[in-house]
């Protein structure tokens, strides 16, 4: 299984791949890629919301996920900056689903619960042990790339977790 | 110029074309179409965001306006609303950029000024005064549809007040 990890932000987005092997016993979580889509601050939200469809759509296209994993509403502190989250997110959203993929949604508690054993954990504690398990020298920077590994890995967990109850 | 106005909901998103003849002296708004996209609650969220942009960006290649107007940031009573209806927001205007159009923005004090000639006006007066500027018999149904011609409008006045400032 191949998944995609979205973490949105209205400066930037980060993504990230992760594969495990469901056929072998390890299950070993296995590191593809990470990044992040930068947004250029002097375009106008359109031209952001496009560039972060385009850049995304071709990194479903180049990795072909089985399924995106994404994370859950976040309360933000006020409306205005939850609205413009959501324009974002919407859009991360619309990208996977024209490429025909589902997008499963975990809350923050659920990630961090997932990576670390701890849903109130630090970031810096999800983004060591995202190395970790990654088996990487260090996080991927931006600190955006890691936390959309850290959804990514959620999800894998949960689908492991869901796969082992039905046997 | 040919305008296409949209006006975003979570249940609904409203949208109307209306034209003026720049050329002519008179300036006469002329009534195009007028509609709404009703999104189907059974889906999932990311379908639904797709239904949106499928529709709309048929809509936008159907009537080829010059540009694309849109209410600004409505400050819903809550974070979780508005992060909803920033997914949508977010889909129209990817909707639109992607078309090659820009989007022009503008407040709800300012939608209802051009329509009524006054910020606080009911809703009823927008739909009844948009009926009336556009010489229809009565306001178009659903309210969204009549809400996105009152966009569509106060982008015109803008547009020739800037226009009339030039000359």
């Amino acid at each position: 299984m191949r998944v995609f990890g979205i973490d949105c932000g209205t400066e930037r987005t980060g993504y990230g791949v992760v594969e495990v092997d469901n056929a072998s016993r390890t299950q070993r979580l296995e590191y593809r890629c990470a990044g992040a889509v930068k947004l250029n601050k002097k375009e106008s939200t359109a031209m952001r919301l496009a560039q972060v469809y385009t850049e995304l759509t071709a990194l479903l296209q180049l990795w072909q996920p089985e399924v995106v994993a994404i994370e859950e509403v976040f309360f933000s502190a006020n409306a205005k900056s939850a609205l413009k989250l959501g324009q974002v997110r919407g859009v991360a959203m619309l990208a996977a689903a024209n490429c025909g993929l589902t997008v499963a949604e975990y809350a923050p508690l659920a990630i961090k619960s997932a990576v670390v054993g701890y849903g109130l954990a630090a970031k810096e504690q999800v983004q060591f042990m995202v190395a970790r398990l990654l088996e990487l020298d260090e996080a991927p920077k931006p600190a955006d790339a890691a936390d959309a590994l850290a959804i990514a890995i959620c999800h894998i967990h949960h689908a492991q977790t869901a796969e082992n109850l039905r046997r």
